[in-house]
């Protein structure tokens, strides 16, 4: 029944209903043709006379909004007009997506997409999350309301300090540690920290969106081209970097970590100038399979090297909570520039992580990741290598991550290729997509993101692409 | 049990350990003089020799982060050293905590603040919220995983549309809609989407926040002087500005909700150019207790005002979601030169609001807290008039926020009076902290905020403020 409150508004009560049913129908909120109750039931449920509904009414029709039937009532018109129209939502992948490769095509033809970084839903720890939840609401309800400090509980700080002590070799204190609500936010918050007269400076080949953000943000970006030993230090100097965005650890989307005679130069030209950083993105090192773990290079130079990480890979990219360890000086500077903001991030998923990482749930969750992705990974590997010999895909990776690179031998260029793929219903992102140049040192490399597909259809997708190349 | 996973980590094993627990000491992680285990039983514990751990002890002995005692044992240093000294997280109060009233007091001094705008926790609907993240949690497995559009889930846009259709007469199409994480946040999103370029302008007296979040974020922002019938066209003339972020519902501080005739003025100030806006800041809108409603500018010129709300003030401030509505051009640039953003609010929480809001306990709960306050307030209002006669205390309020006015006949400075007030534990904040200039008009008026404080001291409270007069 429809129910409107009848005492807001200007003008006459009869004006008032007709307006309220109009903006319903401009809203969506009838169906097409849907029945209206009859004069008499709305005004018994409205508490108004029969006639206000009449006069309601009797203006919906004139102008279109409703017809009438004989001995059958009031209907919404079939095709409710649209006042005003609003560009469609788009549904934005994250992160990764190649645009390239998404032209001409539309997500339904996809029968198999190796662009997609999206993890396994069913890895998600919903139980385990969920009773932290409820521990939150029922053991905190106080401290539920009371506003968080802008870098975010202590509690949640204190246990990211000890995890990265545990799991990263990092000493850091929980006051170095800024709490926000995804990493795109706390890009912005590091523009802020560090002023907006530095030069920002990321990657290329390289994820789009931190250029994106920092154009949006009102920074200058530049770009440094990488070699296979990490981010090259004579193009952050060649572009006058004051600020260089990297992924040492495992750079997106070539999968090279940076050598360690590299990472001391990479400090060695941060330590030149007082206002020089690395800012460390550090944003699947959980996701190492073999081999020693790598020092962030926050363990390195902590006075040097803004560290970030997120929990977007390692536990879901919808629950929105990433962080960063900030050198001790530019902690203070944030706690006297910017500490008048609110924390991004709800209390109650604050603590819900605290405790989370605090009762070891997401060591046991990250093993339990780790593991799957490691044994999907062998057997990704293993249909590629079966259908696809050597000396016509060269399988390049480190052991980490969530995708690997191949290196195909073909005649096509890469868009070539990624067209004949995709009339196939194969969606294959190029390592040139993501460069500025689309360098031809590229040429023939393909990201494969192993952690969204369905192992059932991808030898029919290897095939695919074998018949392609 | 000390445990740590010695498998990670450069050199002998001896030094791992002495690594992890120097970090543990450093961290916090004990407490002084906390007894560490035998060295033979953490060799157990560890599978590593006893001889490794005596090494790791030795070392720890020689640096100083642990003593021993003979025949009792090992033990951390009393005073365990703190290689480097972060700022004090400072316990930071949401908007509007007068600076001035705080100097020189500690908060373990306050008996009675009148200048929090906390609200009652125990209005909070937890077993409402428990049972949506619950149901949220079990029917929705797969699309809380899935990433929400930049713009927030359509489900919760939609729900949203239709409480502002319903309850404040405006009708949005829920594209026009963008969630974001506190209005702090959204602040910031309308610097990117009307550009650095813009002159900024907020309301003298006003908020401080959104100024210094201005300026943080890198534009120019003037401030624009007010009066009695809301924000001053010939102000934002004077200052130049394009866009006009105001209180038009109920100002903060002074109470003052702009005229009908000063909304169009402002309005045909902004129709005036192209890239002229006014940002709508409705953040206590719920809370008017008698009267018309008052439509928001908003649905006087969709197309010239930025609308902006927030659920900090109606269901909890530390639930960080506050939406938007833009003008329909203003949407569309926000697709195309914004979309690339991810939604900062955890998909287990929108989509717990969505339905929260569907299912009628939002409005359940608004009324609720609109009850409560509303005694609340006649309570309060009952108190001080009978303590304050008119001619001593005049109370300026238009039955509607979670504060009004105090305009006290007093021979002191509002600091002086202030500071008078603070010896004896009451904390009051003055018009004047939130007025750039100070002005002379706004001496003499203190805010009561009303929404957290505890009603059995109030008359005890007020009889320190009638001394202290």
């Amino acid at each position: 029944m429809l129910t409107y409150d009848l005492t807001q508004g200007d003008g006459p009560l009869y004006r008032r209903l007709y307006d309220a049913i109009r903006r319903d129908a401009i809203s969506g909120n009838f169906d097409p043709c849907e029945k209206l109750p009859s004069k008499r039931t709305l005004a018994r449920n409205l508490g108004v006379s029969a006639i206000t509904v009449e006069n309601a009414y009797d203006q919906l029709i004139s102008e279109g909004f409703v017809y009438t039937l004989p001995k059958k009532g009031y209907f919404i018109a079939p095709s409710i007009p649209q006042k005003r129209r609003v560009a469609q939502v788009l549904d934005l992948e994250i992160n990764a997506t190649p645009n390239r490769a998404e032209r001409g095509s539309d997500a339904a033809s996809i029968l198999f997409d190796f662009s997609s970084n999206r993890a396994d839903p069913e890895l998600f720890p919903f139980s385990a999350w969920a009773k932290m939840i409820r521990a939150a609401m029922t053991t905190r309800e106080k401290k539920l309301l009371e506003p968080s400090p802008g870098v975010g509980v202590l509690e949640l700080r204190r246990a990211i300090a000890n995890y990265l002590a545990s799991f990263r070799g990092l000493s850091v204190d929980p006051n170095q540690i800024v709490v926000g609500s995804g990493a795109e936010y706390l890009y912005g918050l590091v523009v802020q920290l560090l002023g907006r007269d530095k030069i920002f400076c990321v990657e290329t080949p390289g994820y789009k969106k931190p250029r994106q953000i920092y154009e949006a943000q009102g920074v200058e970006c530049r770009l440094a081209r990488i070699d296979d030993k990490g981010a090259r230090v004579d193009e952050l100097k060649r572009v006058r970097a004051d600020v260089a965005h990297i992924n040492p650890t495992h750079h997106f989307p070539t999968g090279v970590t940076a050598t360690l005679s590299r990472r001391h130069e990479l400090l060695a030209w941060a330590n030149e100038r007082d206002e020089r950083y690395v800012l460390e993105d550090d944003y699947d090192s959980e996701f190492r399979f073999n081999g020693r773990p790598i020092v962030p290079m926050f363990g390195l130079d902590p006075d040097k090297v803004v560290y970030m990480n997120t929990f977007s890979k390692s536990l879901a990219p919808t629950i929105r909570i990433s962080y960063m360890a900030l050198p001790v000086a530019l902690a203070n500077r944030f706690y006297e520039k910017l500490g008048f903001y609110s924390c991004t991030v709800s209390t109650f998923d604050q603590y819900a992580l605290a405790e989370f990482l605090r009762q070891g749930y997401f060591e046991r969750h990250i093993n339990r990741m780790r593991l799957h992705y490691s044994r999907k990974r062998t057997r990704v590997l293993e249909i590629i290598r079966r259908a696809l010999p050597p000396e016509t895909c060269r399988i390049i990776e480190n052991d980490s991550g969530l995708h690997f690179i191949l290196q195909l031998q073909t005649r096509y260029a890469d868009a070539e290729l990624q067209a004949r793929l995709l009339e196939k219903g194969v969606r294959l992102a190029a390592v040139s997509e993501f460069d500025e140049k689309e360098a031809e040192e590229y040429r023939g490399m393909f990201l494969l993101n192993y952690s969204g597909i369905d192992l059932n259809g991808l030898e029919n997708a290897v095939a695919i692409l074998k018949d392609a190349m």
